[in-house]
Order: structure tokens, then C-alpha cells, then sequence
């Protein structure tokens, strides 16, 4: 009976349940403390409190067993109406819910609490077990402490947040603990800094990171591996400045309709200049130079190019975050018969750029138009039919998991986005390939068809990497900053035992120099030179000796695997270039 | 006598003598003329008219003729001073030269006039050949009309003012005359678009070109020669983002000083956001955000990044002037005892660039200080010294051709300019190398010594090209759009002779994949292929028929040196290869 019950409630009365625990668990131990309120959260809850006196972190575990207890002892969860007066007496002692039932009886809803057996009794809308023992008592925790105002405004009393994770089994909590564990190591910004791979500076701004010799140098790879496989596919690239007159965005609309431009840099003599948000409106204009036939179509038009985005400082974070951003953009301009054709040349590649940059858990959100509110959209509704048909069609052949958003779809064309799993399981929205039947009439663009009638375009927008810094924040964590050696910024550290040693060193650097090598020349002990290269996570070590340069070899180890002992350096070549082209992660 | 006389006579001379001998005819032709100014320019002269009704540019030829004729009869200038009243008796009929008697008597500055025989006679300062008979008259020409505001103002009426050239002989002359056809011919404006590498749009701005496919692939072939070239000498790139708050050119100095910045984006919740206009401020930055050792130095930080600089529309032009400049930008943080090294590698290198490029015949300007005025100058007189004698040396030893400015270098180090001739024998400024004592005091810069002192670094900025875009320009016009087989954007043009050979030149594409190369589907005949082949100015074509599918080769024509016949396709990319290997101009 209990365990069915435990099916039935769902995770979110059981965090719901939690928080009411918490607040009971608090007045025990502090009996004047005065509540806030007690949310629900993404995995868990947390309740705001008035503390007579501060607590500390070191107080968590106290309440946590009180609420364990609390759990064990069997309470039943009990509704009950009740007017605004007799809910006014109730809560007579505690202001901030006072403050809650003026609101809600102003709106003139109907006010609710809910009993915890007799030992606690909340405002609350509902949503709980029925009893406290269909909660797992090792399956919750109390996290950490943190300052939040009353109702979110500064002009309030600054609360005390309690932060608490709960889930159905203790396994549950355990793996998520050390999944917040990892994905702490792994933080991009902390292994940024440890790595020497970027940094931000305030007097440049929150928000634009710059990038040391080993950043920039991995931000070239992923770029420029994009770039070759747009290239071996049919793509050119264009280059395109990073700024323009207003004019250009008002043709394009985004002046009225996009709020996260940076504002105009104003000029005596002439218009308004900005700097571009998206690519989209260059694009177009460029296109629109030349006549075009319908032989030269599809022009599959590629920029590696920065765009400013005034995102809120608050918002900002790392890489993933940023106000430049620098996207592997391309826009095809193609007949409508060619659609299906381009997005399944666009999937080819995605799926590769996947595979090779070791990400193996992926699906597909298919935003489609939605068949009742057919006005809603502009474009050809044959146009519009094909591309959705084909849209799901080429995902369904491949066997990738999608799911289909009716009614989701822009009102200029359908939409795929693309949701990556990274190692840690978290999700993050990286590839997208839009259909667009509205910039294409909004600059009146055209090509001449084989009939020699002129025809409108159709561009389809597609990103592989969506930024280049957002990828490379989710590359460093997913891979913890130990890159495979393709993407290494440092692929072999050179070690040499002592300072007569540095010669050999030096000759093993420029008999690797098709590899990126470094030297370590810092004055400390041989095991310490070791120990720095395994910290900057550099794949693999040559320490260089007397037996090295007797046997012209290196002495071979892997930052993962460990020593792989000597090698000639004909082998050793041999087995790092073939590690290289697979692209394969030897850990 | 008279061939004494010639070499006397400066060429200024000649070509001021001119303009009056232009008058004069211009008056006996039409002599209802009223006359404006007639001063000398690069190459000649021009005097601008009032003429009674519209004269064309075919009505040159009969003017010339007549100041030929004036030039044989032996006329003497003579100069003879005289009163305002009295010139402006003599000039009752001429209201411009009024206008400037009354402006020349204002300032109480002695009139003078000159006769040339007896004549013409101009208001004029002097500066004249003793005797026409010094005129070479087959050593001008004039060339062309143009209109002109009388003193340059819109308030004035409209003038029609002719255009001169004047040279010492006939062959200098005529030799101008050829340049200036090819210049025409090379502009890099008109190849720009007629071979589809770039354009400026409307809307988007002056001075702010996009680039074709093309023009892109060219972009990234020369920029990427230099970063390939920097990183095989140890230089290491960074990332820089293209805005910053106005905080960091506080600290530089910039915001008070730098005219050409663009305005600042204002933003309501944060300081001010500026485009930069230089990349040094955040090179600085990042170098400061590390503490640096000796054993670091020299750090050789490279970006390849754009500018924006706000130029005046009117003096934009093409590539070669624009207001987003792309920089192969480098700052080399070192010691003052290195400073002399790696001055020599930055020689090596521009000296390798030019060579590559195409590029012999080049001069160096040296910028020191001025020993008389050494309280100009910051950071320590010892450096100062030291670097100036190695500048000298270094550029002696290499037996490059250098002028030496003294008082030339900038407050905070000495310089050295590179000017370039192109095929044309014009001079372009290009590389640039310059001592830096002040920004590292500024943005106050350290390294650790070997001793553990703290010491200051100094900073040599660096720059190649100069700007991407300048350069391409130049390259444009120095090679006529007729680029070496490694920098052409496309390298080969496969010609099927008729339908039925497209899949053989579809295969040849494929197997030839390592180059760059085209197919050529127009529906044209044979001939018409190959000539817009020829004028897209493609190195190599390769026609496709019949008798090349049968022997498994094609029939090869190169772009300068015609028809090489029948090739295998094995020898053809050997011969490819090693052209390209070599950077040679196979012209």
C-alpha cells in the first residue's frame, strides 16, 4: 500500500512536502523565526526565513535530522478553507505571510492552508503527499544558505534562503551529489583560468572574454574544423564587417523588433551605425549584388563572424553566456526543390561534427506549423507542407530521437534545434537549421529560373556549433578540460631530466614540430615537472634522459593512461597522427 | 645654350609656364574667357576658365597646338611689380583675378604681374622659364576637363577647369601616359568587381566592403600566410573581443587623443562601450592579468583582427582606405637586452613576406630620436641608444636601402617604416616596427628578473601587412588581378567541350580536389569558355573532350603563356604542386 503510494506521489508533492518539513523542523529549533515562502525548485525546494539570529551551514544537518524524524513519525498532509479574518488570527505572529493574505484575498481567491499532522500548519495552494512516510528519508539534503529579499525587491527585509535537493531514492540524490561534484571540477570558467585558456577583464567588460595563446589556439581547431567541413561540402565562405548603417535593419525589421542590440553609435554628418546582432541582413544583401540563375543555386554562403548581443551582465556567464558571440553561420539561398536536398546535406554534416567532437546523445526538437492557424504563417503552403514532410522524414530515416513542437514553428518556416547531452547528462541547445520564406521577400531577392521568369529564394539559416564560445565552454566541461590530442592546445609535453638534457628536448621539439610541443623548462624536480604537465592536462609526456639520447627515443606517457615506456619517434609519430585523424580520445 | 638652360629650369618651372602659355591660347581661341587660377600639380598643371559658352574635351587638342606654337615663338617671362590701382585697371575685364587683387592688396602684399612676350599677362607670384623656347613641346599634354567652384566654394560660380601634364622629355611623358592606362586597367576597384571579390553596399556603409567568395578565399590565404609564417617563429595568436568600455583607453590614453574612434555606444545601467580603433590597450590588459617571469620572455602575442577606424567619407577609396581594417597585428613583450634580437627576426620575416608576395623593391624609413632635444623622450636613454644602433645595423647588414629621420620617433621609442614599390613603381607604406617605452609604464607591465626584481617590459608593435584589406588592394593592383598559382582564388577552370564531357570534368574535379578549381557549365561555345576563363584571369584551364577521356588526361592552357597541350593528370599536379610550393608567378 505505502509503496504504491510512493509511485503515485509524484517527485514534486514530495518536494512541495519537503519544504512544509523544513519550515516545521526550523520553528522547532527556532521557535521565533518568521516564514516566508517555501517553493518547489528544479531538483528540490527551498524556504525563506526570518531568523531571530543568524545560523550557519553548520546548522543544516541539525534540521535535516529534525526533519527526518519528522518523516518517520507519520504525518498526514491535510487541507483546509478558510476566510481571510480567521487566516489573519492564524498567522497573527508571522508578518511576511500577513502580507501574503492581504494579497491573496485583495485578488479575492480562495485561501487554503495545510495541516502537517497537528504540528505545523502553512498557506499554501496544496500539492503534497498524503502522509510524510511516503517520503524517502535519505533521499533529500540540505544544501547551502543564501540572501534573498522578501518578494525579490531590495525595499524588503533580506531573508535567509535554505536550499534543499530531493528525490525519489537515495541513489538518486548520491548520483546527482556527484554529478554537482563533477560538473564542479569541470566548470568552465575555473578550468579557463587553470588552463590558461581565457579570462575576462573588467575594464574591457563583463561578458567578452579574451582568449591566451592555448584558447585562441583551441577556438582555431573547432573553427577552423568547421570551416573545412563546410568547405569539403560545397560551402564558400564571405566575409562580412561587424558593423552598419541602421538602414540595413530596417529592411530587415530587426530595428523595431530586436531588443538586444547595442545601442547606435551616433554620428554628426551621417546615419546611425550598429553593430550587427546577426548575420542574417549581410547575408542577404550580398546576394542581392548579383543577378542570379538557377544554375548557380544553391549558394550555400558561410561566415565565421562575431556578433554583439547586449545580454544583462547578471545573465552573463564564462563562455556560455557572452555579448560577442562568434557563430559558424552559414545561409543557403536555394530553389524550394532543393530544400530537402540542403537539409539533408546540413544533417550529414551535423552528425559528423557530432561524432567527431565526441558527443554521442543528441535529439531533435521539429518546430512545425500548426494546421488550425494556418494564416499565421507567410511563405507558399506547398512550400511549407514539403519542408515539414521532409522534415521529418530525413530525422526518422537517420533513427535520431525527435520531438515534434505543432505550432512551434516561426511564422516565416519550420525550425530543427538540436539538444546535446554532455557527459555529466546535462542538455544544451546547440544546432539549428531554420527555413526562411520572409527575409527573402523583405529584400525582394530573386534568381532567374530555367523558364527565365524571376523566382524568389528560399534561405535556410543554419548554425552547427550555434557560437563558437558557448561550444567551447560545453567542450571544455564535457571533456573536464582533457581534450582528445586533435583538439589539445598542448599536445606532448617534453620533460628533460636535467638542464644537460635540454639539447635532446629541443631536438625531440623541432623532429615533432608537425605537433604542437612545449618544453618544460621550469627549474623543479623530475616528478614535479610531471605532475605540472598532468595538471594542464597535456595527453603526453616525453621525459628526456641519458638512456633517450643514447636510444635517439623518448620515454612515453599518457596523461590518462600512464606510461607507456620508450618509443623511437618514427612509432611515436606514427601512433599520434593516427590518433589525430580518428579524432579518438585515448583516456 | 639652350640645352643648359633646360636642365636649369626646374620642371616646376616648366609646368608653371605652361599654365600661363594654356591662358594665353585659351584667350586667343575664345577670348571672351574669364580667367581663375592656374597653379602647378603632381605631374603638371591646371588653370580654371569662365568660358563664354562650354567648351569639350576634343577642343584640347587645338589648344595644345596653339601653346606648341607659342612655345616655338621664343617668348621671354618677365616679372614687373605694380600698384593695386594699376592692376586692377590692367584687369577691368577679368572679375576673378579683381577678387584677387582685392584679397592681395588687403594684405598689403606687393602685386606682381607677369608677361609672357607681349602677349599674356597674369596676376602671378612668378617662377617662370627664362624663354618658352626651354619647353620641351612634346613633353605635355593636357589631358582633361573637370569643373571647379572659383576658391572652392559652392557659393561661387562653377568654373571649367583643364587639366595638364608636364614632364621634362617625351619619353617621361609617354611613360606616365602607360602608367596611367595600367593604373586604370588595375584598378582594384574595377578587377574588384569584374573578378567578384568585393563590393560596398548602401546601406551598410563607405568604407565598409564585403566579400565575395572569392575575395574571402583571398582574404584567408594572405592572412593565413602570415599567421602560418608568425607561428613558425614562436609567435603565439591570441582572441580579442572588437568592444570595450572607455575605461580601458582612460587608462591608454586614447579616449583623450585618438580622433578616428567611432562614438560610444551609451548604455543606461553600465559605462560607455567603444569599437576599437587599436588592438594594443587590450594586449596590455591581457599581459597584465599573469604575473611573467624573464624565463617567459619574449612573449611574441599575435591577433589577426579587425579596426574601426571613423575616416571622412570623401577620402575613402576602394580596399586600400576603409573604416574596418583588419590588423596582422603583434606585440612582443621582452626585455631591453632582447630587443635587438627579436628586431632581427621581425626583418627576417617581413623580408621573407615581401619576397613571397612578389614584392623586390622596397626602402626603409628609420625614425630616431633627436639627440638635441633628448627631454622629449620617455624611458631610458641607454635603451634608447642601444636600439637606435641596432635599428641602423641590422638594417645596414641586410644591405636594405634606408633614410634615416632624425627627430623623427615618437616620444615613447624609434620606428621603422617600410615603403614598398609596387609594379607600377608607386610607393605604399606597409610594415611597421616601433619601440614602445610608454604603454608598459601606463598600463604598468612587470616581470620578475633573474635576480627577483621587478622590472618593466618593453613593448615592440608589429604589423606586416598593415591591413588585410590595404594590402589586397595593393596585391590587386600590383599583380592586375592576375594572381601567383598559391594565391588564386581560383586556381584551375575545367572546360567540358560539350555536355557529354561534363562527368569526365566532374572527375577531373575530383581527382585534382587539392586545388582550387572550377567547372565551367555555361552554355557557351568552346571558345567563349575558355576566354571568360581567361578573363576572370584563372591560372590554368583545362579543356575536356573526347581524346581526354580515351588517354585519361587534359588538355592544358595557362593564362599568361598559352596552349601547354596534353598532360597527364599525375605530372600536371607535380608541376602544380611546385608552383605553388614555390610561390612563383608562372607569367
Amino acid at each position: 500500500m505505502l509503496t504504491s503510494q510512493v509511485f503515485m506521489s509524484s517527485l514534486e508533492e514530495i518536494r512541495h512536502s519537503l519544504a512544509h518539513l523544513l519550515a516545521a523542523a526550523v520553528l522547532k529549533k527556532y521557535p521565533k523565526t518568521k516564514l516566508g515562502i517555501g517553493p518547489v525548485i528544479e531538483n528540490g525546494f527551498y524556504y525563506d526565513f526570518q531568523f531571530p539570529k543568524p545560523i550557519a551551514e553548520a546548522d543544516l544537518e541539525r534540521l535535516e535530522n529534525e526533519m527526518r524524524s519528522l518523516i518517520k513519525a507519520g504525518l498526514d498532509f491535510k487541507g483546509e478553507k478558510l476566510t481571510p479574518l480567521k487566516a489573519k488570527k492564524m498567522f497573527k505572529g508571522q508578518p511576511f505571510k500577513l502580507d501574503l493574505i492581504k494579497e491573496f484575498s485583495k485578488d479575492k481567491k480562495p485561501l487554503t492552508i495545510y495541516h502537517t499532522g497537528d504540528i505545523f500548519t502553512d498557506l499554501c495552494r496544496g500539492g503534497h503527499v498524503k502522509n510524510t512516510k511516503e517520503i524517502n528519508p535519505e533521499s533529500f539534503k540540505l544544501t547551502h544558505l543564501a540572501g534573498a529579499y522578501w518578494r525579490g525587491s531590495e525595499k524588503n527585509p533580506m531573508l535567509t534562503r535554505i536550499y534543499g535537493l530531493a528525490f525519489n531514492t537515495k541513489q538518486e540524490l548520491e548520483e546527482h551529489l556527484k554529478m554537482v561534484e563533477e560538473a564542479k571540477k569541470r566548470d568552465h570558467r575555473k578550468l579557463g583560468k587553470e588552463l590558461g585558456l581565457f579570462t575576462i577583464i573588467d575594464e574591457i567588460g563583463p561578458g567578452l572574454p579574451l582568449f591566451y595563446p592555448k584558447g585562441a589556439i583551441l577556438r582555431r581547431l573547432v573553427e577552423n574544423y568547421i570551416i573545412e567541413l563546410q568547405e569539403k561540402n560545397g560551402y564558400v565562405p564571405i566575409w562580412i564587417p561587424h558593423i552598419t548603417k541602421g538602414e540595413l535593419y530596417k529592411i530587415s525589421g530587426h530595428l523595431d523588433k530586436y531588443d538586444a542590440m547595442y545601442p547606435p553609435m551616433k554620428l554628426k554628418d551621417e546615419a546611425d551605425y550598429y553593430l550587427k546582432p546577426m548575420n542574417c541582413p549581410h547575408f542577404m544583401m550580398l546576394y542581392k549584388t548579383e543577378p542570379h540563375s538557377y544554375r548557380d543555386l544553391p549558394l550555400r554562403y558561410t561566415a565565421t563572424t562575431t556578433n554583439y548581443r547586449y545580454e544583462k551582465s547578471g545573465e552573463l556567464s564564462g563562455l556560455t553566456r557572452v555579448r560577442a558571440l562568434t557563430q559558424d553561420d552559414c545561409h543557403v539561398f536555394c530553389a524550394p526543390e532543393q530544400i530537402e536536398s540542403e537539409i539533408n546535406l546540413m544533417l550529414d554534416m551535423i552528425g559528423q561534427a557530432y561524432q567527431d567532437f565526441g558527443f554521442k546523445d543528441f535529439w531533435i526538437r521539429i518546430s512545425v506549423s500548426d494546421p488550425k492557424n494556418k494564416e499565421k504563417y507567410i511563405g507558399n503552403p506547398k512550400v511549407w507542407q514539403e519542408s515539414e514532410a521532409a522534415l521529418k522524414t530525413l530525422i526518422a530515416k537517420r533513427g535520431w530521437r525527435s520531438e515534434i513542437g505543432v505550432g512551434e514553428a516561426a511564422f516565416y518556416g519550420p525550425k530543427l534545434d538540436f539538444i546535446l547531452k554532455d557527459v555529466l547528462g546535462r542538455e544544451w541547445q546547440l544546432s539549428t537549421i531554420q527555413l526562411d520564406m520572409n527575409l527573402p521577400k523583405r529584400f525582394e531577392l530573386e534568381y532567374t529560373d530555367a523558364a527565365g521568369k524571376k523566382q524568389q529564394p528560399v534561405v535556410i539559416h543554419r548554425a552547427i556549433l550555434g557560437s563558437t564560445e558557448r561550444f567551447l565552454g560545453i567542450l571544455i566541461e564535457h571533456f573536464g578540460g582533457a581534450f582528445p590530442l586533435w583538439l589539445a592546445p598542448v599536445q606532448i609535453a617534453i620533460v628533460p631530466i636535467s638542464e644537460k638534457h635540454l639539447d635532446y628536448a629541443k631536438k625531440l621539439k623541432s623532429e615533432l614540430s608537425e605537433f604542437r610541443a612545449e618544453i618544460s623548462e621550469e627549474n623543479e624536480t623530475l616528478g614535479k615537472k610531471i605532475r605540472n604537465a598532468q595538471l594542464q592536462k597535456i595527453p603526453y609526456i616525453l621525459v628526456a634522459g641519458d638512456k633517450e639520447i643514447e636510444q635517439n627515443s623518448a620515454n612515453v606517457r599518457h596523461y590518462k593512461t600512464g606510461v607507456l615506456g620508450n618509443m623511437k619517434l618514427e612509432s611515436l609519430k606514427e601512433k599520434l597522427r593516427e590518433e589525430i585523424k580518428n579524432r579518438t580520445n585515448s583516456s
